[in-house]
């Protein structure tokens, strides 16, 4: 039995969001947690030699049309956002910082954040973007905006990043059931399956 | 109602392989025909500047590991030849001599080469080895060999694959259901919904 579902997203992935659309539901059906883990996919690409999907030969045209595809498969609403990719180091830094003390509000970030991004195409790349969601949740935006500027939570996120690359998450999402990668929203159904089953 | 499922596959892929064990049933199913298309994936990694699977950094060691599990989902045999990735000129140039008399015959050969390669491990790189593979299904030796080498087939090749890449076509197994591309073995599920659907 795995003792947990490792989530690993970055917040400029479409594909991460169209899997928080299911993952924890997948969490509570087999009853193990789900530690939603953003990275940053540029440190990851930095290694692979790969870049965001739109920017690549072939690919690029692919990923346009199977992202708003996927989008209303999986019953999400979707907006590109016109600055696409973007910067999530700030997104990052905020969850970490808010997840030190309150794992569940983190995730609700990390919902609103997508949904902002994703959801309704807005820009949450800037400073200003991200303090402004979380404070709509009811956070203090001053201590956010001293948290995600704070040295610790730069080494926090550098850290989190670094484990996830030894662990080679490559990707995103990306997803450890225990010790089992998955690679891709594409296999969440593998996911589910290898919980239901204990592998096969 | 899409006219047809063009199949896109590398006879190296082990993913083409493991599409080969259903989408056939899906044309079927659906009422739609199954056009075969080997590809050159060499070709097209040139535009795209990705390389095979296993030799990527991060992704190498997850391929190793997803391919034979994917296979034990799929339910079919599997074993990784001992050279790979392989060359597949040699297989995609005898698929295109015979499909363009007996395209039946075509797909019969390419499931044994696919059968040859990833069920048995055994090398499917060298001309013997596909006229050999091609002989036991009661292909005439001789015809197949020359027809390998013959220029109107090479040029046959390289015309379909160039017009795989015009297509967009960048990876393996790659599916069009008339006009609308899905990427990857993963996607079988969407080719069915789409064909049951028309779309979405």
């Amino acid at each position: 039995m795995a003792e947990a579902i490792d989530f690993y997203f970055d917040f400029s992935s479409p594909y991460g969001y169209f899997a928080t659309a299911r993952i924890d539901e997948i969490g509570r059906k087999h009853g193990v947690p789900v530690n939603w883990r953003p990275i940053l996919l540029g440190a990851v690409f930095k290694i692979t030699g790969a870049g965001p999907q739109p920017t690549l030969p072939l690919k690029g045209d692919y990923f346009i049309h199977d992202v708003p595809r996927s989008a209303r498969l999986v019953g999400l609403p979707f907006r590109l956002p016109a600055q696409f990719p973007f910067g999530t180091v700030t997104a990052c830094r905020a969850y970490y910082f808010i997840a030190q003390t309150d794992p569940e509000g983190a995730v609700r970030l990390a919902r609103a954040l997508y949904d902002h991004a994703f959801g309704k195409g807005r820009d949450i790349c800037p400073v200003e973007a991200v303090v402004g969601v979380a404070a709509e949740l009811g956070f203090d935006a001053d201590k956010i905006q001293s948290g995600i500027q704070a040295h610790e939570t730069k080494e926090l996120v550098k850290a989190e990043v670094d484990a996830a690359i030894r662990r080679e998450v490559f990707g995103s999402p990306f997803f450890y059931v225990g010790d089992e990668p998955f690679w891709g929203h594409d296999r969440l159904d593998q996911v589910d399956l290898w919980l239901e089953k204990g592998g096969w």
